[in-house]
């Protein structure tokens, strides 16, 4: 198996441990069970215990950010941007269901130094969320009165709290998911005649 | 001090060291520290730690829940319940500000039996949101292609992560919080006519 295959075969199943039973009680020893490698084996991928967690952080946060930009370029409508942020940090969550979660709580226990630079992507990816909100308001298209900052972490909670409840396997699958948090954001939960000629396009 | 005083304040102590450090990472001792106790002390106010954490969570539930119930009494409108029930968690988060991280992050370290307890106080509350909302839905108010139970975990999504983002001494004071926080859910992020009138009001 190449390399970069096995690290990411690693990371994601720290991911599902770490989220399963938390940061702390999780054993490098499990880790390396789960992800059918001998501790040594493990050791040639990751430093310690804590080398792991930075990754799965770092991983997700890097590919939740590249995603958003990918996603919003070319597209010039700030509606339509904010969609497809809320589509992208959706469609990582659909393929990385456990990350949320240690990002989430586990993020404490990482060492101020990685932590402080987790927090710095998280920083960036929240400045992307706000300037598009500002973008929109600028078009007249996003609420005047709306504070950017405000609106991107609430954004933001709805997405990243997805794991805490959304079950994949349940009711809504992730397109219509996708769809109901996007217009519940977008449009909000009152009637309105701008939200009727939308639902009904 | 009477007992019920000086519960609320071992509870109050805990919840901000929990919130600060971890369950895991909080010993008992440094709780009677806080709570200004003895260890023995601390002892006649809780069984043990499990104990704490299962009244920091019990406690808050109860509190949202009873006042979720009490501000919606005799309140018809169901964008007024909606708002009501906003204000009400947030009025929570204001004056515990440690409880709403205790309650999303450790609530895991509870064993079966005191979590099974948690998980129905916090499912009565998500019932109270979800029939605010189809309320509204039979009443026309609330848009009819929403799905209450998606709406329900967003709304409560939203409230339960403030403490994630929040500084109640940075720029936005509590009632513009409130005030934004109602504007985003109830109208959306977008600019539609009934919004524009809703925000002249």
């Amino acid at each position: 198996m190449p390399r970069a295959t096995r690290n990411s075969q690693v990371l994601h199943s720290a991911a599902e441990l770490f989220a399963m039973n938390g940061f702390a009680a999780t054993s490098v020893r499990r880790v390396a069970d789960r992800a059918q490698l001998t501790k040594a084996g493990l050791y040639y991928h990751v430093r310690d215990k804590e080398d792991l967690l930075y990754r799965i952080c770092e991983d997700s946060i890097l590919t939740i950010l590249s995603g958003a930009r990918r996603v919003i370029f070319g597209v010039s409508e700030p509606q339509e941007r904010i969609a497809a942020l809320i589509g992208n940090h959706a469609e990582f969550f659909r393929n990385h269901p456990n990350n949320l979660n240690v990002l989430n709580r586990d993020l404490n226990a990482l060492s101020s130094v990685p932590r402080a630079v987790i927090r710095k992507l998280e920083r960036a990816y929240l400045d992307l969320l706000r300037k598009t909100i500002l973008d929109g308001q600028k078009a007249g298209v996003v609420q005047r009165h709306l504070d950017p900052t405000v609106a991107a972490f609430t954004l933001l909670s709805a997405l990243n709290s997805l794991y805490q409840w959304y079950d994949p396997k349940g009711r809504v699958g992730h397109r219509a998911l996708v769809k109901q948090i996007t217009t519940l954001l977008c449009s909000g939960l009152l009637v309105t005649v701008a939200a009727d000629r939308r639902a009904k396009q």
